[in-house]
């Protein structure tokens, strides 16, 4: 191990494998984890080249490959429990990136829940068996957030008893969905539903889009991959135009809405439960980012641990960089937001599961408020992670910059985040629209509950800008609980602030979508304030539930310091509506100075309780066996351009440029 | 033309030519420029593959020829004067990225400023007919920042008059250097001067490093590509290890300092000079980051005009996404950024050149400001720029991920600025130092000049936390001048804050060093603001000079845009020490969001100013002919992955997993 690694781990006060057991759940979940990652570790059937050194042709050929092995391999050691799955392809996939994942993802779920028992039967099994590769086509190349606005039609001909899919316009081709591109021989196919010469609607299909055995494009459709994105580069994001495309009428999904043999349409009967899908998703997405930022901490601190460079001493040897305030301002902010997400990811997934139990027996009352919350705290995690990413490897200097760092790769896989599974500030104004109703609820007298329950108490504390001084500004900075009050205090002064701009502008405007469009800034930063307080909130919470006291410890501290570096982000809103004094302010700048010195010891051990094996995979700088700088020497030297060849082609350029010189 | 741009720029208030005009300096300028830059659009020489879908030593090879044909064509058009070459160069490279690039920006200035008239008769003349490809090796493995903690060394032998050059450990490696990893036979390495037993400190020497006519590795030498990185994958960023190397003593750089024969050390007269490049350089790239965000401006803004999505009123069409509040205020702000970071690059050049001039007349006054400035500018418009890039980016929605955007090239070429030519944070430390010492200057009863002479104010005005109100708060927001004045007040003030906490330490601790360390949180804040200060600054005094009205009012908007944003982002600072009050704090919201509605009619034509004809080369969504998403398709169908082979391992790995499922 590492000399300077070897002397952080002494050093700390705390043991890591406790807290990494908080994280895990129990010990028994850490103890299963890794006996399932080491699955992976130890079996050559999953070792390959550095991605790094490939092109993309062959990284897609490499997740192949995996997706291939990945499947065989859960099978052979029946991995099939969801956490185990996911434990299972975290370590071996790169956020999941997999050509066959959407089959699995997507298209057997959405069959489950839109296929009839009949079409059950006719697709699943061979969709589990990968006789069918389905994927999900719903995005189109002028379409993303705006379901109504998809131009893709199934037009229902009762003559012949089929749908004819067309793509009419340039804009109307489906783009971007994984695996379309090279990989799927099916879609599912979201298009508006035409019958007896009416639109109904967006529906789903099921499009055969290559002919089984030749895999080539069947007549009629156009497919393809849409080329190099920043990351993702082993996915086949695609493309699909379907001219005057038949499929059988038994191809529409047709649990809810249906359409008969002779063209009638019928209406499901609800459509609320297909919120589930997304609820979920968004909900495992803010777990995924603070997996991703503990793993850029992890790296980043790490480095920070073994990198000497300067001196703050004159003459005395080089300090280790994690030495230096500037770099400890940097990183611990961070890393306390990787445990604040951390929580609050285990939260959203625990609340998932109660309400979805409670859907599952007929009660949608907390359905609003989850859908409004993970919406939220997907886009404020998202947003926030992504900067943190980059933090993180900018902190490592040049060698940040250098793939071997492995951090180039978290952040070009992360940052899609914030647009799919919508938009960011889409999602911001869906949960600006909660609580706006919430806002509006208390001020027609009716109480409200759950997160938003700060508003029933507004009215008592509605003053005007002058009275400032009326706030109760008693903020303790060394409590959780009194700085999560100065947060829920800064939240429900946002939220009545944008409620009263909406106001104002709907009475000097005709149309009420006019002046939420004009409020809009307003709207996103009281959802930004809301998810900021549940963050708080959510992280205070679970201090006192902490067990062992060293562990509590050192996350009272981490918990600290993210509440305390958010006033000092957001001071101009603390100090606005007198919830804190300029002379607060000014403690917590000096509070944050020595939370940094407090956490400074323990900084390695909190990032090894993340536990991330697999940072050794695709990190140089992140692992910690040997000599940092003689792993990147080694890895270096495998770069495809250290082979001769290329030395050939530039003799070439260079001889025809000195000839005329 | 797209018809969504074609109306765009019928609606807009004044002629983008004009402010073309204002960009380049004159309209001479401009016609020159478009001039140069037709050379090149034109050349089918310069013309290539789409570099996106090439592999890393596909566009290695493509960056040589292109760097071989650059040297060729600019004799040919007789391209010699240095804005010519800029512009030149600017169109055909992304960012400057050309593997013998350094060989005309390092390898010979160096030889010109340090050799002696003999080694510039010895080596000038090959290397300007690229006999000589030079390379500049300073940063190695383990060393960055800290010059002095350099470990290669270049120890004299008297008996053979030769130095024996030296990489000690693996940390002494030379790692970074451009043009290193294959293309350069020759190196400029910095290493620590070794002679009579004693070591004198960082020297330079020229180092042949492969042998001419075969260009391979010289024995003692070994070089090799460092690998991947986030981006400049054209560049060979190479690594450069010296086992007892022997070079001539006349290989020793030795205008300033000499080894004589016999061993004896000659010290430079003064090395002050030095300064000169860093400051040039870093000047230099304060232009250039106002010139990365134009172009991502442009791509982003031209695309919003372009994209439909949503809805604002039910039932109408799909609005431009421009329309919507949100994204005005994505991008709006950093439009304003853009133009005030070009008059600060053109403000930073013209400064430079003067100085210079005075320089070379012996006058060295100025230097110590114009150092400090270029550091903390360098940093604060790169970092700004960083993340400006990446919001516009993902202001795109998902297009914007896709290579065909243009941005993400854009933006992991310009990353590296936060860390190359002086870490950002090591930069405003650099600034911060001058800060204090102008703020002890004062102190001690003398007065400052320069951009920070309002320290001189800095007395007079002291005044205790609970007196804030004694402020002159009679802040115009609508007033440049009036903003320039709220944010000199904050900058005096973080300077006084910072350099009271500095002595606070001082006293506490043994050390100033640790003093300094235990500061730097505040120093970096000071130095920020102090940048914000003179950005705010030349904006503001830039209006005035504007000849046209109708240009004039539209810079007058970005330029309140730009300090009512900051303020907006930095209310607390304002807030904290009454520069504002918490109403006016309100009222800069509100005056904001007019702000954007004033200037969303000439949005499109504020970014035609910037007159990026090469967004074209680069970027299928900033193009502005024909329909963006035909383009988009078009470019799609070229992808490799949309090359049959592809098919066939996929079938086969396919093919093996279905067999065991």
């Amino acid at each position: 191990m590492n000399q300077d690694l070897r002397k952080e781990r002494a050093a700390a006060s705390f043991n890591p494998e406790l807290l990494t057991h908080v994280l895990d759940g129990s010990p028994e979940n850490t103890r299963r984890r890794r006996e399932i990652e080491n699955l992976i570790l130890k079996d050559p059937d999953f070792q390959h080249e550095d991605l790094n050194f490939l092109t993309r042709s062959q990284r897609y050929e490499v997740a192949v490959r995996k997706s291939a092995t990945t499947v065989e391999k859960m099978r052979k050691f029946g991995i099939a429990d969801p956490d185990e799955i996911m434990w299972f392809k975290k370590l071996h996939l790169v956020n999941f990136v997999e050509p066959v994942g959407l089959n699995y993802s997507m298209f057997i779920p959405t069959l489950l829940n839109q296929g009839t028992t009949a079409q059950q039967e006719k697709w699943l099994l061979s969709s589990q068996r990968l006789e069918i590769i389905g994927t999900y086509a719903q995005t189109e190349l002028g379409h993303g957030t705006h379901l109504r606005g998809l131009e893709t039609t199934a037009t229902y001909d009762p003559e012949t008893q089929e749908f004819i899919l067309n793509s009419p316009t340039v804009t109307s081709i489906k783009w971007w969905p994984g695996g379309l591109g090279k990989t799927s021989n099916y879609a599912i196919v979201l298009a508006q539903l035409i019958t007896q010469g009416k639109c109904y609607g967006l529906h789903a299909f099921i499009v055969p889009i290559r002919e089984l055995g030749t895999h080539k494009p069947l007549p009629g459709i156009t497919v393809g991959d849409i080329g190099p994105k920043f990351g993702y580069d082993e996915m086949d994001n695609g493309y699909l135009k379907m001219d005057n495309y038949r499929i059988p009428r038994e191809n529409m999904l047709m649990k809810y809405a249906q359409v008969k043999p002779d063209g009638t349409y019928v209406k499901p009967v609800s459509n609320k439960l297909t919120y589930g899908t997304m609820v979920f998703i968004r909900s495992f997405l803010v777990g995924e980012a603070a997996r991703c930022l503990s793993k850029a901490c992890t790296i980043a601190i790490r480095y920070s641990a073994v990198r000497h460079q300067s001196e703050i001493k004159p003459g005395e040897p080089e300090p280790q960089i994690l030495d230096y305030q500037t770099q400890q301002y940097k990183l611990f902010p961070l890393l306390a937001t990787a445990y604040a997400f951390q929580f609050v990811g285990a939260y959203m997934k625990e609340t998932y599961h109660r309400i979805n139990k409670d859907i599952g027996q007929g009660d949608l009352s907390e359905l609003p408020e989850l859908h409004a919350l993970t919406a939220g705290l997907k886009a404020f995690t998202s947003w926030t992670v992504n900067a943190a990413i980059e933090a993180c490897r900018m902190a490592c200097g040049g060698h940040g910059y250098s793939h071997c760092s492995g951090l180039p790769n978290i952040y070009v896989n992360f940052t899609p985040t914030c647009t799919f599974e919508g938009e960011n500030t889409v999602m911001m104004l869906q949960t600006a629209r909660f609580l706006m109703k919430s806002y509006d609820q208390v001020h027609s007298g009716k109480l409200v509950c759950g997160m938003v329950s700060y508003l029933n108490d507004l009215p008592s504390q509605r003053i005007q800008p002058q009275q400032v001084a009326v706030w109760p500004t008693v903020v303790d900075i060394n409590s959780p609980d009194s700085l999560t009050e100065a947060y829920r205090l800064r939240a429900a002064r946002l939220v009545e602030i944008a409620a009263k701009n909406l106001q104002a502008e709907v009475i000097h405007r005709k149309s009420k979508e006019v002046a939420w469009n004009l409020t809009s800034i307003d709207l996103v930063r009281a959802s930004e304030a809301h998810c900021h307080y549940v963050v708080v909130k959510l992280f205070s919470e679970k201090i006192p539930q902490i067990q062992e006291k060293s562990v509590q410890a050192v996350l009272r501290n981490l918990c600290l310091l993210y509440s305390l570096y958010g006033i000092c982000q957001k001071a101009g809103d603390f100090l606005q509506w007198g919830i804190m004094t300029e002379s607060q302010v000014t403690q917590v700048n000096e509070r944050i100075k020595e939370l940094l010195t407090a956490i400074r010891p323990d900084a390695v051990a909190l990032v090894d309780a993340f536990d991330f094996q697999d940072v050794t995979l695709g990190s140089v700088l992140g692992r910690y066996d040997g000599n940092v700088y003689e792993n990147m020497f080694e890895w270096a030297k495998k770069s495809p351009l250290n082979k001769t060849e290329v030395h050939e082609s530039y003799h070439k350029h260079l001889k025809s440029l000195q000839s005329k010189l």
